[in-house]
């Protein structure tokens, strides 16, 4: 889902009824943004607190390659890693994940190993392969084992749309939210849906509802979601004990718009890239009594610090490595204004920053022109000259500069002659200087696959009788196009 | 102003509180045009409810060319044409316009003589000239006489962008409502300032305040005005017998963007252009009491309609002649869907069409290569193939159709072989063989131009002793180029 979807962030239809009186209700972040523009990096950063770069998720296969976990990756998140759920769990919270997990779906990766309590969903996104033979369908687990397989038992009308998947993964939450209460025990709870994620579904309720088209259905059943999420809480009267943060993995895939892909509104590009569509993203935090409502404030965050609202649970972050993220809750309960950089990483490369209001690429690079040539298009209708890329274009001496604050679209290079940006580029020499002299990357998780490790057997595959044979084991290097 | 400047439409950094509250208070129009893409065609329709081809505010010296009313040019506004303050005046309206009039500077074409009774401002826009030597600077009237002259006596600092004339706009505002409610007389006030028209300025107080530059200065104190003006009918016990209508005459000027131009949000290019950034427009309508609050509905209102509130004072349209406009109040009062055809014009051409939720180019052009090759440039950072074309490409035996719900974008056009491209073609030319069929235009005001009639020697200026001597008079075809 990208910037742009939102009600509130300026979707001309206004499709978000729900989300954006959840803003008005609690604080809409205007400048939040992921770590990585890709799924599973982006969820590793949100369960870690740590940088991909530093967590393992990305690879070195080659230059700057957004990598992530499809059904033939060796890797996935280490043991050293601590997640949140496993921090949570010290403090006695229960932890469930609803949806994609996205982290590796070998036995070694799985969920309930890292923290989490329970499970609904899936360990890779629901695209392909459709047909469960030369490829296995995406298993659907609960809690151990797994239950079935995407197409095969949870259908996906992949001519109408049509697939209820939102509507199970939504009572999934209310029945797990109306048992916590019940037990009166705390609870963290990921409902990571993918309705908007190509191939795009929604339940026939939805259906030929927004004018945005099937998309735009999806988003719409969503907000609907969070709506009777947000409802749910405050009927069994715990929304003033419980602390909600709605947010994106990534920006709106422009390769899939519009039929399939969301918008990233007025900013460059989309998904894959570190332009602002690909990492801005929209984000709120609800917490009736607590957090002041109809909050709207320049703060810039990201992805990482909401896995360290720690304080909530009155916990520490662990103190044995670096961690990226900080707490937000003084920004979201006080009002402080946070103002510390962003980093934009393509895998192994830091392609910008930004500090303050001013952008600085160190890198550019949409996609290749060999990929652009066959249509893949990651910013159409959009070329900026010099800065929308097809090929990858290092400006590491000097760097482009933009202003977000007159130009978030990132349309207008600063001029290197003037004097804005000589003193702009002081200030942001010395904060990656810092970055760059303390960065210990960790092991690249994301650089082997293998088709032996595809989700042939899932554990509970025999009692289903849908286990497969796997091929023989031939790793190799995972290729990375973009 | 663009549509994206408003906090509500998406402007990242969200500095429209009083707008907002106006909207949140009121109905927000998502779908709201203007007639021309051009200030002065698009307010000759505003105030006569026509579109500038009817009403006279166009050119036939070249094809599809923007015209307007600057300082040599011979037309204006047409004896002929029925104002909106004209028709309000038998009603017992008084009416008043403060700000940028733009419908001809003539002793003919002067408000009084068309319906206002009272002004303060300008006949022209306050873009140069800047020294009233070689050319007069344009003069500020109150009511018969120019009492000054911008840059001499109204001061816009080039520099630094300091001018307090939307101060002085505000406080006339203020002042005239005051007087009104005290004599118990209705009143018309049109409220036309246009602070964010380059050279963009702001006052003193508002200047450096904003994320945006200059420009976000502008917009600030704009917003801050129009909430000091809302507040003021509330303070006077008439907020609730006084309809208020917000929008703007074109939209942003990209080639200004982005120290002295607004913002289009996700629209295709900007001011001067057929494409969605030229036309859709930021637009609140606002009665306590009487619009329910926090209305934000997909209907199809556009420039011309606002002249049509005439119901407001219990006055019918004129019937002797084609009034384009319709009266937008059941839509504003009991959420009537108005769902009818824009017509995008560029000069004598229906460039493009609106029908429902489909936008059918017949005619496309952004600039020619020409002006593009000097850097001239309406499209920024947008370049869709085929579509922002800088030749005038005629598309009329297979215009290019765009789904604006799917794509507000205009960057996806539909298929010519699908089905959906058959079906919508097919109601769309219904309505636009009706609209071409009964298509008289009007007497084209905007053709020629004579350095004589420029702001020499307006009335008053012998009192200032600003008196200037015009040239010989030497009219000739205007020239226009966009």
């Amino acid at each position: 889902m990208g910037w742009g979807d939102l009600g509130a962030f300026g979707e001309p239809s206004k499709e978000t009824p729900n989300l954006d009186q959840m803003a008005s209700e609690g604080m809409l972040f205007l400048d939040f943004y992921t770590a990585n523009p890709l799924c599973s990096p982006s969820r590793a950063a949100l369960l870690t607190g740590r940088l991909p770069v530093r967590n393992g998720f990305y690879t070195t296969n080659a230059h700057a390659r957004n990598a992530y976990t499809p059904q033939d990756i060796v890797g996935g998140i280490p043991d050293s890693e601590l997640l949140l759920p496993e921090l949570l769990k010290k403090a006695g919270y229960v932890n469930k994940i609803i949806g994609k997990w996205h982290l590796g779906h070998r036995p070694q990766f799985h969920p309930l190993k890292h923290g989490f309590d329970e499970w609904f969903g899936s360990p890779n996104c629901h695209f392909g392969p459709f047909d469960n033979r030369v490829l296995p369908n995406i298993p659907v687990y609960r809690d151990w084992e797994m239950i079935g397989r995407y197409y095969e038992d949870f259908k996906i009308d992949l001519k109408t749309g049509e697939a209820n998947l939102t509507q199970i993964y939504l009572q999934e939450a209310l029945d797990f939210i109306s048992k916590q209460q019940a037990s009166q025990q705390p609870f963290f709870l990921y409902w990571a849906i993918d309705a908007t994620h190509a191939p795009v579904y929604a339940s026939q309720h939805f259906l030929g509802t927004s004018q945005r088209g099937l998309y735009g259905d999806a988003v719409r059943e969503i907000d609907d979601s969070i709506g009777k999420i947000l409802k749910h809480l405050q009927k069994l009267g715990i929304s003033e004990n419980t602390f909600v943060f709605f947010t994106s993995d990534n920006g709106a895939a422009l390769i899939s718009a519009p039929k399939q892909g969301g918008s990233n509104g007025r900013f460059l590009c989309g998904k894959q890239t570190t332009f602002e569509g690909g990492m801005r993203e929209p984000a709120i935090a609800w917490w009736p009594g607590h957090i002041p409502p109809g909050g709207a404030m320049y703060k810039l965050g990201d992805i990482r610090d909401t896995s360290l609202s720690l304080s909530l649970a009155g916990l520490q972050p662990p103190s044995d490595r670096q961690i990226d993220g900080i707490d937000l809750l003084p920004a979201i309960l006080q009002g402080k204004l946070i103002d510390r950089p962003i980093f934009y990483y393509r895998g192994n490369e830091m392609m910008a920053v930004r500090v303050g209001l001013y952008k600085a690429h160190y890198w550019t690079w949409s996609n290749s022109w060999e990929e652009y040539s066959k249509g893949i298009d990651f910013c159409p209708g959009q070329n900026v000259s010099g800065v929308t890329t097809h090929t990858q274009e290092e400006h590491t001496t000097l760097p482009l500069l933009f202003h977000l604050g007159r130009d978030p679209g990132e349309k207008y290079p600063l001029s290197f002659a003037s004097d804005e940006y000589q003193r702009a580029m002081e200030r942001i020499s010395i904060v990656v200087q810092q970055h760059k002299e303390t960065m210990v990357p960790g092991v690249p998780q994301l650089n082997v696959c293998d088709k032996a490790v595809m989700n042939w057997s899932p554990p509970g595959c025999e009692k289903l009788g849908k286990c497969l044979k796997p091929p023989k084991s031939d790793p190799k290097k995972c290729f990375w196009p973009h």
